[in-house]
């Protein structure tokens, strides 16, 4: 199960200098044709509590969660709640490198929940997650 | 009313060592028999704009509004502003004892607002809250 | 383009002696009928990714936006990301001034992606935001 | 057992606007009338040592202590230490929500090591605190 | 009555990249052009004690003060007291988008004690300031 | 009334290159025999509850109440509550120049509900006190 | 010598709520009929480094200054470095008690380096102040 | 001369896994034994204020004070002062290791103007510092 | 180049509840027969300095770098400027999730001038880095 | 040009044990006569506008300018402005070591437009700044 | 087992006025005639890693290490990375008050780690630290 | 004596947008034949220990040592203490103007021991600060 926050159906579009040119619709594509013996779902909203309601719903079921929270990463104390709450590993996936950027990108409310974190390698950063949870 | 936010649908199963094994849905018909000359009308959703919708809706009619925010608490200006705006009156409630818990749980955006807190006192809270709002 | 943010659908009822006694919709309808040459949209939603779906959507085909966040003005990453990844214009309007409030207050994270803030200068400010526009 | 710290032994002189116009003596006469089956004690001080003093006397025997130490709450490490020591469950009581006065009223030393905190429910906050104890 | 403190007599000439090219006096023969009913006066010093002098001197006389305190607005608490000390209403300027730049910018001792600020909106801002003092 | 705080019984002894080789007694002695016309009464004590109980005790009879609460004044919520309890005018006095001292030192909680402070002056302060409280 | 800092110029006019109602010239003036035998000078200017020259001036000739900075009271190294570098005493005099105002108000850059400070006890401070001078 | 200070008189009932299930008397006794040649009083109270009048009387008389001042060590500003006024050279102990306990327990007020510190030796830490005083 | 800081070589004898109980010798056996392809070379010290001359050696000449720092990363500018002057991609590794320790652990002097940083996955997150450099 | 800020021209007599005991126009004469083919102006004044007017003067026509702003070093950002409106190289000097004095030394707003900093080194400083601007 | 950081090697040459005029080898020897049954082995470096390395290799084989890491005390969390990871039990000693000396000594990382910490007692503190871990 | 700190050996290849295209050999060359009377030692190293041994070593028999330790500037206490403990006068030098950069780089802690800092004005820095030695 891949989970993205806010901003990031803009992919592809949004200050591409930072986050690369290629949408994410693309890149799942060949994620799962890459890893076609996967099952890999996909969900995208803008909306926090959207966000808390599909953690919730996937994580008593899903193997794994790799979630991209965007900017609710650095603000938001329910989404680590529900991160907290469920029983499914997750990994924490930033295509930028957070600690490249603004001060306040530096601290994200979820990473303390996760297993680990991935930041910085682009899309390829989702891939490796799943390399993670698939072992 | 009675309005809780995000996550705490998952009670009785959300790390319960924290917050019981007790789910609210019992909690509540408990209240409701024990309360039976008492309306005792219940809400909850894991998204921050719509808790403020309920707050508006309910916020001149009611007689009292206890609000247990959840993570929100500790971030949500837009809840604080929305509670400042109504004329009910409010008391927060907490389950477990935010101050005995990560630093960034000790505060909360919306006790300023509200008439008072009751916090740590488990579910047993929203009942002092209601006693407290029948006076 | 005009979103309004959290509790900007109580304005007139809403601490009257801070935002004054005229609701947004009666104060839109002068707007309208003074600039009656210009098409000015109009949207308001108390759920902070309402709000960036619709900068999302207005954001590539509006001449500008002009944005007052409310209580989400000071507690949002995703939004400041929102529109940093647009290209329309934006102005932010706040109609009490945020700096003679309180300190949370004093910090919006929507400024420093703004092309410029109005503060303080009551309803008039989406007025006068309009006229920049305009330019 | 009811302990109450520095000043309160004023209330009903005390800024009455903040704290009510009735005296604790008069309030403890309706409690104990109300509550005829529960042995109710009470001990006032305003020497920090002396409530340490009281707090270990009380603290192995009793089924349960209400403490508001005013302002010594904010300020006592002793006080909490106490506390951590005994095996009563304690329950701290503010007459007043300190969250909405001075900055440094917010942080309590008492409640982190208190079973619960209830605040700003006036007099009535050492019924309800009771009322929980009794449980 | 517009009032400039240090360095806005370089307008034109100092950094811009942030300023623009347009010296103040071109602006201000415009802006008297385009308000020829309106009597606009104007003053400009480096010396933060001359500002005071000035602000003390309109301040009881005229309809309204315009005033971009420059660097000065974000270090005086003497323009401060003197704004807070006037009866005539105040808008605070600034040019550039202060909320974008270095961190020390983003708080100015004025705005606490304006009417309002408008900021980022280049030299337009003036005008504006003065359309909503006209009002 | 006149009320020292911790050490302050030391006087003449304690760090004379801070205080003075001046005992508080021999003071006293001259400041009554210049003022015979005034009843001053003195009183010292090392425990910050005894200082709150003579405060209360002073706080609704005399004409004035000069404390000076050592040590205490840069840690006591408890004292500051007694003094915004009574209807006495209150002046802080300290001997020593609080604001050269240690970090620590600079803050009091006890000037913020006192009438004012007078600091540094050496025992002169408590006859300038006086002096005040005649007026 | 009495040497007052910006805003001290509108005494009377300036916030009477906070400062009283009597300008200073006309306080000035009963001082000197009271004392007589005493020589006071007065100087008053709104320019911090105006307020450094007579400081430099006046302090090596006269028996002491008494200063009131004003708002350059908490923003100014400059006077407290001439302060320091001049060998007649100087005492500090706020008319307002300033700790119990504005939190920038509470640290004033001179009291480190005068004799002693004196606040919130009005026009009467600078009495005070002459007297602890005199003596 | 020993001095502990407050809820060192619950040691061996106070949470043991932090201070050990041995009380100070019964350790006291084996001191004694072990140092018959040396004459070790003992005092110890909750009351801050009389632990300062303990040091007064004993910090011009004895060889050495050992002190323990429990809760007040992080909050006590004037047993600092009391300490900084004596002559007896002053060692402070600690039972437990407070730099590895809660972050508010880092710092100890009377660090500074003791001789030295020994903390987290247990009960030995009071002997280690006899021996050092005895040197 | 895999280059590890100080303490990695207790690998498997080091808080095995935190760092498992693998040495990483072990580990990188493993990783050479499964990578049989690619040469890995390796190097770990203790010593900071020793650790920037191996950073500046071989960061001009590898295709990248993985980089665990250990303790070093909490606290080195100086490894942060290694890494910012040389040419070769550099990946950063921590085999604990350092966002759910101490506070301290929280920010990494690497992790802006590294290309990305993967933590809390174990050894697994050599094996990635090596992955994501091959790409 | 060589300007010089607050209470320099004090140099010799304010504080020897600090600035040492010789005036700056006794150096100025050793400095010219030593450079006899280098023009040196000199400026000093205690009012910050005057020393940000004389910046803009001289900013756009000298090869080099040396500043010691004194104690608005620490506080000025509108010379911070001026020095970074102009074309002209800077060198900022400070006579004493700043680093090693009062924690309010340590920032200079001068410094990061500053080309670069010269402090501790006594009036050499001066000399070392023009060799430095004559390369 | 002895491990001293930097600068201890110049002990009885380094600032005599805080270390005492006594070099460690002299003291070291006094140690040893003293205690003749105890193996007290001896090591000190100025490099950090050394330090490290040293710390591993007797962490595991000698019943007691006493650490001194002078100024790394205070930067590194490599050696308390070390400390955490051996099994022999260290205590921390301090020649000087590290409490009554500039604020940044008054952290130490290895004090968490420790068992506990002796401060303050000048070279006799090495002895009652053995003392403890011979007992 | 000039010692240089870590990644100084790779002057001229390191960022040479910031610290130029000159190796610091090629300059000492310089350096030597422009002052051919002057015996010029150095050593570079980036193992901050070996600094020490170097400060140490030098430290008793030099005229003077120009010091730039580059990263470990704005960590190290140890250098500090070592500076601290000789007799030569030291001179900091940093090629570029520390205070234009990370926020992290505008403290050094060895300011407060060195004579005197001169920074950003290139390698010409250690020419002025042999200038200031030789005098």
């Amino acid at each position: 199960m891949i989970i993205n926050g806010p901003n990031l159906n803009l992919l592809g579009i949004r200050q591409p200098e930072i986050y690369g040119g290629c949408g994410f619709d693309e890149y799942l594509a060949t994620l799962r044709s890459d890893l076609a013996h996967v099952q890999i779902d996909y969900y995208q909203s803008n909306v926090e509590g959207e966000l808390i309601n599909k953690i919730q719903e996937a994580g008593f079921g899903y193997d794994g969660i790799i979630i991209n929270a965007g900017g609710y990463s650095h603000t938001s104390v329910a989404i680590h709640d529900a991160i907290a709450s469920i029983t499914a590993p997750v990994v924490e996936v930033h295509i930028s490198n957070i600690f490249a950027r603004e001060e306040y990108r530096h601290h994200s409310h979820i990473s303390s929940v996760a297993k680990g974190v991935i930041c910085g390698l682009g899309l390829k950063g989702y891939r490796l997650a799943i390399d993670y949870l698939l072992q």
